[in-house]
């Protein structure tokens, strides 16, 4: 347990007992030191970095942002996320302690970023690092765990249903004239803008044998660099009108481009064994930095509904019963995500991602749509000033509506969830049909009449 | 009634049935017209508009809308929305006949804005029809009849309640020296931007008179003309990220910027009266429009759940029965706005604005949230795309957003409405009190024992 | 139009304005008589029914029913439902206009009885009126008009998916012995119960021709007489707890029923071509009276909401802003409900019952969905209370909740819906291309370029 | 950690991998008993208890009751809800390890009531337990934890607002002829049936000082033994129409009801410290019970989806992916709710009651709502079917219901914890402040306009 002291402080004074309980000295130390860097570097900073956006440019990342990952990287508040299999480079946080540090990330859009705990940088390492050979490892994931330079997925297609990834049509053909390279013709949507100076990498997720009987072995994962002849950005996809620069969505082209045969991570044929190993963590980051970001979204519902400047009818906001019920139940219902997600990454711990797919669907469904929801109940809190930039609550709302759709969306998870559910079934029947037998008996011994419906 | 062919008309075809027959010919010929200019020259050109204002600056309007407006002029489809006592300037439709030219301009978020039936101007058409002089009206209203300029409407304050107007606190008082100028000072949000070209007047509610014991008498509204020194645009305001330019949203600050007495509209301490006769019909459009505009994402959603480079697990997303539910509410409660805001319509036609206030609150309530919820809808269907600028479902999304919160948050709304329900008790107890002594006598009658709880 | 007199009147006061408009003096006249008569006749007679329920057997109808059916016959307040096409029968309501007498009866759960208006009577009576020869009609029709027995409809089974009658299996067949003579077996679930002294006859609908290649023609309806032997009702059927005696729902069964072929309606095989022509007049009542039955649950919030024995924390219900807000939010759906139901009653006056099928929907769909969610609003603002006895209210929930039901789930209705809606997609898509095209255009004119997504 | 094969263990497979870590071996000892008892005494034995109600009258304990009270006294799994402090009597489980067993017992409505756990002896028990003196601990107690009576609690009255228990009314006098004897007057609602022949005595809030300045030291809490001359039933108050015999609820009448002096608990005017100690864990067992409930119902949807006699359109029921989804939403919401109330549980083990004061409050104000929602939702899968007594969902739904109003209304929970949050924003502004003057330093440093809004 922690002490009464540690337990009040700001970063674990909503962190539930049981979890506290979990957390190891070194764990609460992290989180302490995450919350001050959050509280003193970021949150203040996020005008300045905005103020650099329009002054150097859109697509190059501020230099405050370079100037924070230096010290970050210094002050060891670096690759937090890594799991202990990745020995020293790791601290050695659990996915429950790490949790609570990517909780208190998440109230500012780029704090993890100056941590090296991004997405999809924090996926793409695991990935690289999972599956790569020594070479590999040594050209694309020491730069990345480095900080030195940064790293898109591409997988989504324009033409596809992207929640079926076996469509995925992009194609890598062998150069018949030299085997050893591969040609890549076809077209991705999102992964993070070649326009940013910083990003040299795409790993690419295409078909290299549309024949293959089995649809799980047609596609390869590839490395793609920048500056590849023949991959082109197409244009910014923005997201709600955000451009979500310096880092953005593209849209991209492959016509020829080729890269050697070297890139191909783990073999060819082998992108869904890739894929699967993916995105668990990498969903319950996403799931508490949400939270963490709904945190305070309630924050400045709480400040204004007591901004003695705001009196209609000479009351405070928070003197309506109305509000003080809308504000009880956005706490209630933000304590029970966090409820969900910590359990899901205390299963991930003891029993392994695979055994928390459940718990990890669980919460990639219900936290992006209810905090949504409570940042929108903040900004309607906010009048006419809600949805201006007065606050952060437009951004906050519109990054939370995307983790909803971002890696599929809900109705493709709660059908996976509910298939699930209905394999449970046989067991279940027969515990009803047991139940009437032993009604039956028990008809015949207290002489009651047998009934059925 | 409408022969069948003009009954199918696809700008009359979710028309309902009591609407068609009050619509007169000469409506439902404005109608066809209105249905074909948005669907030819202003939902086609979206695409340009955007590459103009790219092109020639945000803040100016783009070419293409000026030749719109001319061109909408001569053909007689300018100022639709002018009721009957404008004369001859009035096409002369009810406010029923047009509703149904107002959601049809909702398809394009700026095609009222070529037929000069956008917002705020037709507001402030009316106002200065109604309160000016004949002076004011020749050099106020005058140029914006005739589409040569436009205006704007400047209420709320940064540092007040703005759904309480009584605390308006931007200041004016005459100058001791000159009674006959008036000198502002004070904060103003909201108002299109004074940056826009063509925006040459702002109509300003402020206090003039802070003293007077009644509250409803402190304030006046004036017109205080763009380039009046000493009143500045201090940047503009986005929503959700979007600088709605070309018109725009600014905050404004007022340092002793003077204007004449002249410009005061109806007489100091009356902008209450007038700000009463205002907003009933706009918010009517407001809702019309929005309605319009849903029923166009409705039209994408369909258009996605039944395109065939989509499918997941070998099926349409049209295929699937989760999806045809969602297609059915969303289209269910679509058309229940609908008439909501027709029947709001129809009455403020029989017993006026004042009358038909609750019909007017209830559209207010209804449409803008449920409007917001479908669109959320349909970018559901569209997957990763929906929130980007594969479509206009995120601007949709965001004007119906915004729309929610202008003219006051909805919880104000219903809180009005909620008071008035309470304040018809009275009756009501009499009749429930009659109840229970009919009952009595029934009691004796049947010989049955008279119970109460 | 109403005078303003009528237009306050309390049976007439939430009628929207377009549908005044449209009441002949006639209609008018019912409307206030109905109303008289319900809360004089009925609401205060509701202790009294219960009490005689208590006193002469759960399955007699109540003395006190008895007396108001035959006052009702003398006063003319008889059988209002029917249509025109009844002649002297029939008041010659429209269905807008009878509409707003079922809102009223609505009020009391078994004042439409009363008036011989009460499902299923009231689709028992078109459907034999529609299909029977003269024989059947003088037999089975005549007695239904004159009130002096009581009818039932079965179709639903236990073991089949009721959503979809094709499926219907309770068998017919002709005794080879005596082709006059037709078997009935099987079992059936609903219908009003055989217990009930008044009730005299079935309408059956079974399987006659189970090979026909046409599923539609599989099936056939006959009346079944109470009494027939083989024929027997198994136990009550309660909802949510309640027998709703002394009508009530039944299991039936039957083994040998036998009854003559005389007894088929219309013909072997022409069920389905019956059970089309009913159903869509009976749903619009239904929906009706459930409006009405809300408006007085919502009463009984407003009479709590400013009960001054009810004072938490100082204050009565309704000075907290909170319930305010509440008692707003229903009165807006309520009064939406409303608006749907009697468009719907007005398109089949227009356009006919199939035409009317969407509209029809749409009220099946919403109406008993929210009409149940604000009885439970108005339960909560009770407090333990609101679930008791002390008021009407847990009665009306459980009806709103049943007519949800009744019919088909309402997800099986938003099917059909989303299918059609799918339907229209075909001159939607070609709008939409030419959207593009004329884009196209445009750009050469306009020097910009043409993009696509 | 749980062996694999307990963990696996239909009492536990659903329980969170934290909570399975925390279980005692002698805790996963009584879960397995429980789950046993449950399953093959409890849910099999439902319509013989329903049975015998009919057969024995409605306000006796049905014969199996008595004898399942008497197996489970005898073989240990009487009282396990009795906290450590009960000695030798208690089972020695803590609050979290309980609840696992609580969850279970609610699958079946009256198991609780076979273990002795049901409410509202176990908040009765506890209250006696602890602030009886002994010589009523002896009289009033003991017979209540050897299950040789049963008791009840009386707090609620008909015309006060019952959310403020500083209004009761009922008043409590002394004899002036005698002192030592107590009279009593007023009207009560609630409290189990006094005419269930196992009912002795009820525990009663009443005021007996009603001048006193502090208002939270007028009333004091007595022991009304069942018999006392003018203390009356005057009838059976349903819920929802179901009279939950053989205990129900009672309203009564106190008239000059006298009692000894000698049955005042903890002292005259200590009422309100009486009923803080109370509620906190009976809400938690409440909540269990609700969830393990809930439980049965979805494996009731999940039955119906397989039904392979229910085929609309060909399909099971489970095999329409709205179906599917609805049953993943449902299978979500539905741990979630166990989340909150173990940690809940596991909080008031750690810090105490008071400390858990906010997590039994959001168990409390979630559970209920979302439970009958969840319920809701299977009746619904369950057709017409779903309302009638072929299953247990409508009383399943209904105790959902109740348990939301029971305990006072949500709304004033809600109102609790709002108020609680707005407590907290001291602190918040705070640190928003330092937020400015941090942004303010960063200005200088990076050469940046200090923009405010």
């Amino acid at each position: 347990m922690l002490s009464p002291e540690d337990a009040s402080h700001p970063g674990l004074a909503r962190t539930p007992t049981w979890v506290q309980e979990k957390l190891s000295p070194k764990a609460v130390n992290y989180i302490k030191r995450v919350h001050y860097w959050v509280e003193t570097e970021c949150i203040p900073a996020e005008p300045v970095v905005k103020a650099q956006l329009a002054k150097y440019g859109r697509w190059k990342t501020p230099p405050l942002i370079h100037e924070l990952r230096a010290k970050a990287k210094k002050e060891g508040l670096f690759n937090l996320f890594l799991p202990k299999s990745f020995g020293k480079l790791s601290p050695g946080l659990t996915n429950l302690e790490y949790s609570c540090c990517a909780e208190i990330m998440g109230r500012c859009y780029w704090a993890a970023q100056t941590m090296n705990c991004h997405a999809p940088e924090t996926g793409n390492i695991e990935l690289l690092a999972k599956y790569c050979n020594e070479e590999q490892k040594q050209k694309w994931l020491m730069p990345l765990l480095n900080g030195e330079t940064s790293s898109a997925y591409s997988m989504t297609e324009p033409d596809k249903a992207s929640s079926d990834a076996t469509q995925i049509a992009c194609r890598i053909t062998r150069d018949p004239d030299d085997p050893e390279t591969l040609v890549i013709n076809g077209r991705k949507l999102y992964g993070n803008a070649m326009w940013n100076d910083d990003l040299s990498v795409y790993i690419l997720m295409a078909c290299s044998d549309p024949d293959n009987p089995n649809p799980w072995k047609r596609h390869s994962t590839v490395i793609v660099p920048k500056g590849t002849p023949g991959f082109t950005m197409v244009r910014n996809l923005t997201i709600m009108g955000y451009d979500h620069a310096p880092e953005g969505h593209g849209e991209y082209l492959y016509e020829n481009a080729r890269i050697p045969a070297a890139n191909i991570i783990l073999g060819e044929g082998r992108a869904f064994e890739i894929a699967q190993g993916r995105l668990g963590p990498g969903r319950i980051h996403h799931c508490m930095r949400l939270i963490g970001q709904t945190e305070r979204a309630y924050e400045l519902a709480l400040i204004r509904a007591t901004d003695p400047r705001k009196k209609p009818r000479g009351r405070l906001i928070g003197d309506f019963d109305s509000n003080i019920e809308r504000l009880a139940s956005m706490r209630l219902r933000l304590d029970s995500l966090r409820l969900v997600v910590l359990n899901a990454a205390h299963t991930m711990d003891v029993h392994g991602n695979k055994a928390g797919r459940y718990a990890i669907a669980q919460s990639k469904i219900l936290v992006p749509k209810t905090a949504a929801d409570i940042i929108d109940e903040c900004m309607q809190m906010y009048g006419g000033q809600g949805m201006t930039q007065h606050t952060a609550l437009p951004e906050m709302w519109t990054y939370a509506r995307f983790v909803r759709i971002a890696d599929g969306p809900d109705a493709a998870h709660r059908h996976q969830v509910g298939r699930d559910q209905l394999k449970t079934v046989g067991p279940i029947k027969e515990r009803h049909d047991g139940y009437q037998k032993r009604y039956k008996e028990l008809c015949d011994k207290w002489d009651v009449k047998y009934e059925t419906f």
